[in-house]
């Protein structure tokens, strides 16, 4: 019997699962690093496509290598028409993630060799994923709304191009560059949830559509990538900046959830708040919602004060939901905005697990009886 | 730092990642229990519906609780139109395993409220899960085929009642014994790699629908249920009993890999082999298929003398593959089969998880670097 074997871990906190070269957290101090680089400068001066492109190859791309790369992601914006006609088939009253969940899963009938699992079929597959997920999500948005879907535009970048198939016109420079940061600080997080089901199942050599699709449906739950959606229900239950303490200090009493604070891996600040916020609050101001940031704001400092000595503090979730809001999203399409990001991550995972493949395949602690017989119906 | 924390064991082996009252395996010894029946009594005495009873409820039923067990699930059998229409519209290239995992994904879609997670809402939804699943593989099986879809039966059990949907007509009762104990032999064997994904997935308290997806995308990979194939192309490529021989030893000198051999758990032989070898026998018989187990009994003689020394033997895959041959399967549908039987333990699994849970959230081993700087792309 192992070490490992003696200690049951729930949820496996503290229990080693991977190796990995992408992300590095350091939750007591409130670090996030992407291949050592930390996620304030990636935020600040990267985007969103550069920042998959040192994901998936640990460094930094040239000038040309971006521009391939950049090309090669738009050259499979556009949905096929098959899976139009699949987007179109959902019933409108589905909730998003199931239908992305459903709809990434069929691209597998639609792909020639599904299967392929060489390293360089799985970068070339996730690719394709990665560029058509935001077509998936807008089209099926705008079906459901009883709009025309709007063809994907390969002139445009990542985040540019989704918002524009969204809303059918081209974004404002500052929602662009406020989606680019987001779709960053997202983009992995080391073995997250539903990092982590990408990669036990892609560990039995099933396939990427697989992997991907098992992510998606531990993303939407409210413990990991639901909880953005939290926020924004807590936020619209507050009526105003006035009310903020009252609403927050009867929550606590009632020890009701305050939701997007505290996560399992920041002890300190999550590093990825602080750049949401700094965005959230310009985006507020564009598009005329500084009552929404005020509330937040006003809930920061009540928790700060209540809390910041056991180390609770607003986590990504906090901050990314007045930006999505601000942006014009529904609230049911913000985790959708969680998977469009967390595919960087998930792919690139799913890539270091194949370079280095071993079945996960824990054991359990059995807690039943043994030897029992098999007692006749009758005698029961 | 926890003991835990201080050993990476890959693919988790030896760890303990959840404790679990349903299935008991002891590898060394050979020894499989559900619930402390042995495996053996099971498929000998019991049928799938009561194993299923039995291992959701962690007793065997009376016999008016195994009636009620048995209607309910039977008033579950029919797809809805809409589900028929889904079924309907996926390309017939596409393999098996992709439209089940997409069809049991866009169940969410059809179900009031998918993302019920109270015990009794995850037993209810896992009932019809599993009342569906053999719906959709026939549907998709005869509609590929250019056949008239044929309704579910209420009046027929589980294992018949698939038969019948798939082949248009009654099957003996034989092919009934013998498919209900491959579904019996593949209900649950503990935290394999497609129920530990669907214990991960459900642990974000996503929905039943996402986790059962996540495991059929886990369950399709080669080193976990797609191994049932393997086999069974591996025996095609054998022309008769008498070059078995030559043909084994060649492909074990060039270290190829000897299909439904070995097992991560078992040192010993795999319990439920056992059980599979008399009832393939007795089938090859009644459908004319000796030759194919004369094949099967040749191979493992000779991994016995090769391989016996080294707890090298014939597992689960190596005898269901030719029992799915006798029922008249086609290969890729030998997957699915195991996707029907294992529905009931992602259920169970998934149903312990949710009373006692704990987000599944391990960490890594970073081996990248640290504190890199953001190199401006001009000067890359």
């Amino acid at each position: 019997m192992s070490t490992a074997e003696k200690t049951f871990s729930k949820g496996l906190e503290g229990v080693i699962a991977a190796q990995t070269e992408m992300s590095f957290i350091n939750g007591t101090e409130g670090i996030l690093e992407y291949v050592g680089i930390a996620i304030g400068d990636l935020a600040s001066k990267s985007s969103f496509e550069e920042t998959v492109f040192l994901l998936w190859n640990k460094r930094l791309p040239t000038k040309p290598e971006l521009e391939q790369f950049t090309a090669d992601l738009r050259s499979h914006y556009t949905l096929c028409d098959e899976m139009v006609t699949q987007i179109k088939s959902c019933p409108i009253k589905a909730e998003p993630m199931h239908v992305i969940r459903s709809m990434i899963s069929m691209c597998a009938m639609y792909d020639e060799n599904p299967n392929e699992n060489s390293v360089e079929a799985a970068r070339h597959k996730s690719m394709r994923i990665l560029a058509v997920a935001p077509a998936i999500v807008a089209a099926f948005d705008r079906h459901r709304r009883g709009l025309e879907i709007v063809k994907a535009d390969p002139s445009l970048n990542f985040a540019s191009n989704f918002l524009y198939m969204l809303n059918g016109e081209k974004p404002t420079d500052a929602m662009v560059r406020a989606f680019d940061i987001c779709m960053i600080t997202h983009a992995d997080h080391g073995l997250n949830n539903s990092t982590f089901a990408a990669r036990v199942v892609i560990s039995t050599l099933s396939d990427l559509y697989s992997a991907m699709t098992a992510a998606i449906g531990s993303l939407r739950g409210p413990l990991h990538g639901g909880a953005n959606e939290g926020v924004m229900k807590m936020l619209n239950k507050i009526d105003s900046v006035e009310t903020a303490e009252a609403h927050v200090m009867g929550m606590i009493k009632n020890k009701e959830r305050i939701m997007g604070f505290g996560h399992r891996v920041y002890k300190a600040k999550d590093p990825r708040a602080s750049e949401l916020m700094t965005l959230a609050k310009q985006l507020a101001e564009d598009t005329g919602n500084m009552d929404l940031y005020n509330k937040s704001h006003a809930i920061e400092k009540i928790m700060e004060r209540e809390y910041a000595s056991k180390g609770i503090y607003p986590n990504v979730d906090f901050y990314s939901a007045t930006t999505y809001h601000c942006i014009g999203l529904k609230l049911d399409l913000f985790t959708p905005m969680f998977v469009l990001a967390r595919i960087a991550g998930w792919a690139g995972h799913v890539i270091e697990q194949l370079e280095d493949n071993r079945l996960f395949r824990p054991t359990t602690d059995y807690i039943g009886p043994h030897n029992a017989p098999y007692t006749p119906i009758e005698k029961r």
